[in-house]
């Protein structure tokens, strides 16, 4: 639309130290003709002549303040026009290389590190080759995973954040993010439904360790000696997740000395929900067998069928058993925001913690995962060390504000930020746009395949959630009846399309098998940028790709 | 120096939109006369009226390329002007403030987050308020914590990581990043000595996390069936650490199950380093009472003192027992570039895994830890759950390169490319000079005070790493004979000048008491920009705000 702007803009970038030492009718003629197609590449080695530049140039160098100007100015231009293509539709998704092209410098691009420095030229192609051989994970035919999108205030918050370089864990050296962290933990707990949003949080380095986090406050809960005589003070401890669950329950399991044969899988229903019935005879076989149940996971969204397991119903048992409720939302806790969909989640107000990341559903860049615990003091309890060195009592302000020790962490990235910055600029009712949308995409997607020719749906009804899970079949396998032989095909036909499509670079989508099920494709829609006419795109390339397979 | 650029270019970024809009003449005057005072509010407000926009009429709103270009540069413009405040001493490190100044909204700034938008003009001041009220980390005078510093290339690396926006769990996604983890970890192996560098590591959330996963791979070589059946399959093991490591040893040992009862503390000499005869006395003494030690943590570069425990000898030890070695050189581990230090971490060559932190000493931005392991594959042995739906077998590629399955995390955050960047930018050699410069710094300190009136060194002799730990004594205090009365003085003496240096805002340092020694200051030098002068100004300014208490 501006077809002079680009080259203006990036002519300023190049050429504003060089305005003031030429005078202004030399920088007129730069900044203002159009008509200088072969201005940059002179331009750029002459004026701005990064080739002879070197990081130490750069402040805190003497007279380091202008090429510093300089050069994240030419970093932003890069970055700029990276974020532009990212929404453009005529650029490919990815542009795939193998490891082992990658490896052995392809185009010049070299990995290798050395002794000596490069010039701040090589490291300005070394951006760009590094976004170049990249995954547009904005790009609105993305649907890889359930982080995607490039939300324009999130990245400017990220940018703020990391030009901060400040750490989490005291209000010393925090002070405006630790009160942000607060207070957006707090509307959080509001949203899941806690009396005056009381409780406590912390955002953690994601989902996983958000669930680790449930799991020891969990132990911490029944069992506090554990903190300081292991988990030989403890009787057996089992824990209870569905099989449909993520995998970081059992991985925290592993961690932290339960063990994964103690992380006991509960049976779903054919949607991917826990079964009520066989969460309560499982802790009755458990007991029995003298073992304790301590803990069960619901998930709300899961990871493959985008599945809520009821929570009110699962409540109950744990309330009849005493048990340590979690509600794993890391995916599907998004949904807490749209007045349409929270009803998927009734019953996380009876939690006693809640998995929420906001880098998925909600569209913030990673990494954005909060622990959130309904009982005060908890998470301080079971992890404070009180090291002396970093959480003095006797500082000048309220050092309950200090809250590092209830981390696993020491120091710990800013997540917050970004997050803030998006609540603020959207507000509660354009994450609900968002969520509402991405949701009224995926069934557009459920209802344009369900009964189209060459599909076959995983599981039946409408998603609860983005995940629209199905396979394709070729016309080679349609007439075909099922059997190994039939389900040996198909198993290999998502992995080849899925090669194609990256190889042309198109589009992306993930597939996976699931317990019995041959691979699939589960395409989810987290992604705002994505509209009606993308997933049309998705479709006739999965056709186009896959129909001669 | 250069009077008109930055409101040229301020005025550039805010114009260049009405530029085509109004024609040659216009822009010529705007860009390029610097007699315009009082243009800034005017143009901003009529021009590209920000009051008027809202984050949904960015990118991938439908003509959403100009807002979006315009509003990223404005956030560049608020960042580059905070860069170039940051390396100017005149400026405060902090615009001190209590928490409840703040959550009272201080000049308007409102941190509350509410349910409607708001305007893309009140997000802008909200990222200016965000760091006007924020802790400048990379102020030349910023000696708080071990990391400091902002390292220009490092920045350009994290902005560059937040607008790809992807996760480092496999090639498929994060291609590049995948492979310069790759390449990074091993020169950093090759640097601790192990033969080829051959091994195996990740970067993880933070050094705390990284000695976590020490812990846990040492228990899964010694007793794999941990994993699977929980701590109760092992004998009751005992972790050894010093009494000066880092908290999260014992945090590990809390959160795994060992308990904090089971993480030994190793006694130290005056200068904060293990003693190898107490290592061996308490592993016999453990074992007499029929515990099975299993872990040695040597620290390499402790938090307070900067102390370097004997690795060697520590290891002749962990041979003699079979147990596993581990070094925690979080903030020591920089070292390893020097070549005049690196002696200081001699037998790290011997140890099964390393945490380094290129975060604190080597000044990459937050967060940048690496766990570095000496036998291949034993990462994915303990930590792995082959998710079908992420690591999928089948893909077109060589899928040795999808590492999130050694991870505990699921979803990982991109630490890597800003460190690689550097490493480019700079050069090992680059690296080295640095360490190198801290160094000295310190000793200049610590030459400057150690005879100095009024001052009392925490340990005698020059200290190993850049923390150098010191009393200053009033004039008040300077004759009283030692004792509680001066005991508990000088004890409040630290942190009153903390709170006065906070609220005059003038520099920033540590504070804690050690064992039985009462609050003294630690200071440590890991900024790049710190000179002689500021060390000279930091020692003034205690004296100053110190000399009547």
């Amino acid at each position: 639309r501006w077809p002079c702007r680009d080259t203006l803009l990036q002519g300023f970038l190049q050429k504003n130290n060089s305005l003031e030492e030429k005078g202004r009718l030399a920088g007129q003629k730069n900044l203002l003709s159009c008509d200088n197609s072969d201005r940059d590449a002179r331009f750029r080695r002459t004026e701005t002549d990064f080739s002879n530049l070197f990081a130490r140039d750069l402040l805190p160098a003497k007279n380091g303040e202008e090429p510093t100007m300089q050069f994240l100015l030419e970093v932003v231009d890069i970055l700029t026009n990276y974020v532009k293509k990212t929404f453009d539709r005529s650029t490919k998704v990815l542009d795939f290389h193998h490891p082992h092209q990658l490896l052995e410098g392809i185009e010049g691009f070299n990995l290798e590190l050395s002794d000596q420095p490069e010039s701040l030229e090589q490291i300005l192609v070394d951006c760009r080759d590094t976004l170049k051989y990249g995954v547009r994970t904005g790009h609105p035919r993305f649907f890889n995973q359930l982080s995607s999108g490039l939300d324009i205030i999130g990245l400017a918050g990220e940018w703020l954040t990391s030009t901060a370089n400040t750490n989490m864990f005291t209000y010393e050296i925090a002070p405006v993010f630790v009160l942000m962290e607060q207070l957006t933990l707090k509307k959080m707990r509001e949203m899941i439904g806690w009396p005056n949003g009381e409780g406590d949080g912390l955002f953690s380095p994601g989902g996983a360790i958000s669930n680790m986090y449930s799991v020891m406050i969990a132990r911490y809960k029944y069992f506090p000696e554990v903190k300081t005589k292991g988990m030989s003070a403890a009787p057996r401890l089992v824990l209870f997740t569905s099989e449909h669950s993520h995998y970081s329950i059992k991985k925290a399991g592993a961690a932290l000395g339960f063990g994964t044969d103690n992380v006991i899988l509960l049976s779903t229903d054919e949607r991917g929900r826990v079964i009520p019935a066989d969460l309560e005879a499982k802790i009755l076989d458990a007991k029995q067998k003298g073992y304790v149940p301590l803990f069960v996971n619901a998930t709300a969204g899961s990871t493959v069928y985008g599945a809520f397991d009821p929570i009110s119903e699962i409540a109950d048992i744990c309330e009849k058993y005493n048990l340590w409720l979690h509600v794993d939302g890391a995916w599907g806790g998004g949904l807490l925001m749209s007045r349409k969909h929270r009803h998927k989640l009734n019953g996380i107000e009876r939690a006693n913690s809640v998995t929420w990341n906001p880098h998925k559903m909600m569209g913030v860049p990673l990494q954005c995962s909060a622990i959130l615990v309904r009982e005060k003091g908890i998470l301080a309890g079971c992890n404070s060390m009180c090291a002396g060195y970093l959480f003095q009592p006797d500082k000048q302000y309220d050092v309950t504000y200090d809250t590092g020790d209830k981390a696993i962490q020491c120091g710990r990235h800013v997540d917050i930020f970004k997050f803030w910055l998006m609540w603020k600029a959207k507000g509660t009712a354009g994450f609900e746009q968002h969520i509402d949308k991405c949701l009224d995409l995926s069934q557009y997607l459920y209802n344009k395949i369900k009964n189209r020719e060459g599909y076959e749906m995983v599981f039946d009804g409408v998603p609860q959630h983005t995940n629209v899970c199905f396979w394709y079949i070729p016309p080679s396998l349609r007439g075909m009846p099922d059997g190994d032989e039939r389900r040996e095909k198909l198993h290999r036909v998502a992995p080849k399309i899925k090669a194609m499509m990256m190889e042309s670079g198109t589009t992306m989508v993930g597939y996976q098998p699931q317990g019995n099920k041959v691979n699939f494709f589960r395409m989810v829609v987290s992604n705002p940028s994505a509209t009606q006419s993308d997933i049309d795109f998705l479709i006739d390339e999965i056709e186009r790709l896959g129909h001669d397979l």
